[in-house]
């Protein structure tokens, strides 16, 4: 059986770029770049410092070799039609509103890890209309996916929730070792901060996980269920013990890391709860679905989603669903199923 | 955000037609019955014990006395237009290709638990051909589902590499415990036969579950792999003392299930194994997937997805899908993300 929907694009390849150029774009332009079908035709990156420098260099792949990363994503548009482009630059879409605009106006659709993006009319109703608009106008798509927000708190739990006849409460829970996550993670958990330091930095909305209530939204919206409030409470993980990473020190006491829970409420009963923990020294990174039920399930990913990675590759496993979607701004429930993109013959 | 993809029937209601009045089609329906958008417009049944009776009876439901059980849907589709059919008959698609074909030149949309519908093309690329032209013709998508084939052993796993950049090999491991199912299914697995009339059983291919080769061909299409051979094996599960459930004994010695197990390989290398064991006694019914890759992911469903209420979601879950569909016969790749319909808001 042939896929359905006619491909919008030349199927022997898939012109892509990459907009940032931070470890996850860096990762992303990467991954793409083993994909038979991708073609990387450039990269931008509004830092002055990286555009202008050879990508060949920044992706340590030779037929990148002499071209340029450059600022404004026009310069490329000008020589070349771009069908994807991977967008890993902010958390917020009021800062990404013009790039996003930027790129559907040059006719690209867009894969982006911009955790707002995720469910954007949660937050930015209005931008979101707007965004949704220019691609339609554009005939191009626009999604926003990841791990978390993505995928393992919220996308996996309503695909599991197609084997239950009924459903009355779910609760994902995340277990994060942060030693072997990246430094800015570390830094985002608020690792080797004090206590008070950190709750400080917490109520200035300068630390923690962005996401968690666009995961609850967006399970409550799969599975039809109205909620009239969503609370979050972010506390610090105490440390029992010195700890060491490769880029901080915690002393005994200090913040080892990030407990993150958020909930969802119809008519004060609890109906979803997520439990984000994110640290230094976790001892069982796990992933953990229970949907209570008919049938009740229990679901464990054991060690957990490696979270960098797997954001990486919900990026690039999203391109020939987005280039397959109808125009607008759509999310994971929209969309195909979602699976790897082998860059082969599944496209 | 709305659904972008244009509703094609009333929103207040879905007029839906039960298809197969076994247990799971009865089961079916009784659960499309406590949906609210869903009103139950007819049942067909080819069964002359069953046409006529009358379905308030039948699905144990007043609000469907005075309704017969018909033995052909055509007099249902002279009273009034059906949006979705839930089809439970049989396992083959030679067998049911004249039904679907009514249904479809009927005007509705089809969730079908027919095991080889889940991918029509694997054993009948004719008819699946065929069937895809009434299907388009029609305006109707028709869909195969379930627990096993469609769920556990294929589309979760598919769904689960999305977050990987690379997979080298599936492996899907299912036990399930026939004590607590219906008397088919243990007699399905060969529960209570002897070694020797299992083997002769399984020769003639009287035994056994249907559907492995469907879910490793699905797994393999969903990671854009070519397969070049699918082996499966069927062996008995000898008892180890004397066991009894509701609806036969079992002696020590004599068959208490089976173990089918499927594997897919390229030029020799294993790809894809699916191990599926159903047996009365079974200690720790579970679903394992672990995919090798990069990451690597290693899932767990504590005491496995019951089979009966599961593939019964399945069938009502897909409806809303199914009308919402491009026309044709599709698969679970094909369509928006799997999940509950609630038969309120998330329509």
């Amino acid at each position: 059986m042939e896929y359905r929907y006619e491909n919008p694009v030349d199927k022997e390849h898939i012109n892509v770029v990459q907009f940032g150029l931070g470890p996850i774009g860096i990762s992303a332009a990467k991954t793409a770049l083993s994909k038979d079908m991708i073609k990387m035709v450039g990269a931008v990156d509004i830092n002055p410092d990286l555009s202008g420098s050879d990508l060949g260099r920044i992706l340590e792949n030779d037929s990148m070799k002499g071209v340029a990363a450059v600022k404004d994503i026009k310069e490329i548009f000008d020589k070349t039609h771009v069908d994807v482009v991977i967008h890993t630059t902010s958390s917020f879409v009021e800062k990404t509103f013009d790039q996003f605009k930027a790129i559907m106006e040059g006719g690209a659709n867009i894969v982006s890890s911009t955790e707002e993006m995720f469910l954007p009319d949660l937050r930015n109703p209005k931008l979101a209309k707007e965004l949704d608009n220019i691609a339609k106008h554009n005939n191009v798509t626009c999604l926003g996916t990841g791990v978390n927000p993505g995928f393992v708190m919220d996308t996996l739990a309503i695909v599991l929730t197609s084997m239950c006849v009924d459903v009355e409460h779910i609760h994902a829970e995340r277990e994060v070792d942060a030693s072997s996550r990246r430094e800015p993670l570390q830094r985002k958990v608020g690792a080797g901060l004090s206590i008070d330091k950190f709750k400080s930095l917490a109520r200035e909305g300068k630390l923690g996980h962005r996401g968690l209530k666009e995961s609850i939204a967006f399970v409550a919206k799969g599975l039809g269920w109205q909620l009239d409030r969503i609370d979050e409470s972010i506390d610090p993980i105490v440390a029992e013990d010195d700890l060491e990473t490769k880029f901080l020190e915690i002393k005994k006491g200090e913040t080892a890391g990030i407990k993150n829970i958020g909930t969802g409420f119809f008519d004060d009963k609890e109906l979803i709860k997520l439990d984000l923990r994110m640290y230094v020294g976790a001892k069982n990174p796990h992933d953990t679905i229970r949907i209570s039920g008919n049938p009740c399930l229990d679901v464990v990913i054991n060690g957990g989603v490696a979270g960098d990675t797997a954001t990486v590759a919900s990026l690039v496993n999203s391109i020939p669903r987005v280039i397959k979607a109808q125009p607008g701004l759509c999310t994971m429930m929209d969309i195909a199923l979602p699976r790897i993109f082998t860059g082969k013959s599944n496209f």
